[in-house]
């Protein structure tokens, strides 16, 4: 058995927390706030707390805080020689404080607040300085059922940064095909089936593999057809740059 | 019963002619290619040919041919009066030879030849000139088992465009982020659950709503050390150009 105590709750922090509530090899022994009121609702299944100088006994405390939380906050701790991990993809492990021993708990997905997550799809990325922790930290991830990855500070970073690229920037595609949809009032709905299809297949084959379309086929007829039909500046401007990327990747 | 033809055999028309060979509610009288190797080793089960001239009567002739053959084989069809559509996003129906009936049958879906595909989850978006045609059309798509919608060529064609968005450009994203990961040898595999998370997220979320992430929040850190970190000029650019579309579509 694991005892945690969460700091932290935001997006991460809640998420977290309610997963490991009911991991069967783990217990959630406190869950700190800098406000109380966030967690309040949660003090009749936990200990839950405003108060630093109050943090309990824990093999593991986890920061889950904002990134430029990681560092201040590992400072302020009341104790030393304690498992201390972070959960941020872009902060190094030094970051932490060197008065506790200094860990990574990253797990590589997006969090909203309001949508529930199955951790039995995320990999978590685990990085310690003492591989005694390693273990400690490996039996806190089992718990949540997912991947668990071993992942240096180098490789953390760009896989925080490629993260970006699949999730944000991809997500942020949706939103203007949404835009160029409804300038002609057709429905973006017909386009879920589409993106849902364009993320499966990268699971089984690579992105090159499965590339298509009139930038791959160097189809210029189309290309132009397209930048004509784009409206905004910034549209065309994306469509340009990704059907050069594509073309250089493919040796257009 | 609807009976139908099929001339090409690239991706759409392979994958079209073994999905309406299973439907119940459709008979394949004939599958025309250029080239007859292609389809050869199809004709135990249906009549193969490749010369025009040789073409059978059938309910619906269907042109899955690519974008610039549409308008010179709709002119080469030894008849008039029938029924001709062809499967291309971006090209108007007026390109049909006016000879015959014309409309378009065009699944929004991206087609490789080797990925098994299941028309279930395929929206069809169709097209005519005149009603009795699109209740024939109407018919021939409800064979395949997904949605079907009517979708005038102005609407078609800004939906071929965001399909680019979604699903080319998107799948370079996959790419590039790909080629960072390796960079430290970290792993691909590791991005798949929240490529597959993204995607499944706008399913029910409008992508504005969906979006997190740096750019988002203006974190001019971390956006400053994934700058940095980025080797390729490029890649840099669109890093960018991206991070600009998500705020500006979110105020900041």
């Amino acid at each position: 058995m694991i005892s945690v105590i969460i700091l932290g709750a935001g997006n991460i922090g809640t998420h977290l927390y309610k997963a490991l509530k009911k991991a069967e090899n783990v217990t959630v022994n406190q869950w700190y706030n800098r406000s109380i009121k966030t967690i309040n609702a949660f003090q009749t299944e936990v200990d839950v707390t405003d108060d630093l100088s109050q943090l309990k006994e824990a093999d593991v405390y986890v920061l889950a805080v904002s990134d430029e939380a990681v560092a201040p906050i590992s400072k302020l701790l009341p104790f030393e020689n304690k498992l201390v991990v972070h959960t941020a993809g872009s902060v190094n492990i030094h970051d932490l404080d060197k008065k506790n021993r200094r860990g990574v708990f990253y797990p590589l997905q997006s969090f909203t607040k309001t949508a529930d997550l199955d951790f039995s799809d995320i990999p978590i990325c685990i990085e310690t300085l003492e591989k005694s922790d390693y273990n400690i930290l490996k039996s806190l991830a089992s718990g949540l059922g997912g991947p668990v990855k071993k992942v240096n500070s180098d490789q953390r970073k760009v896989l925080h940064l490629a993260a970006v690229f699949v999730n944000n920037f991809s997500n942020q595609l949706y939103r203007i095909a949404h835009e160029i949809v409804e300038s002609e009032a057709a429905e973006f709905d017909l386009l879920k089936p589409l993106i849902l299809e364009t993320a499966k297949k990268v699971q089984d084959l690579s992105p090159y593999m499965a590339q298509t379309g009139p930038a791959k086929r160097n189809n210029q007829k189309t290309i132009k057809k397209h930048l004509a039909l784009l409206e905004k500046e910034q549209h065309k401007q994306i469509y340009k740059l990704m059907t050069k990327s594509i073309q250089d990747t493919h040796g257009n």
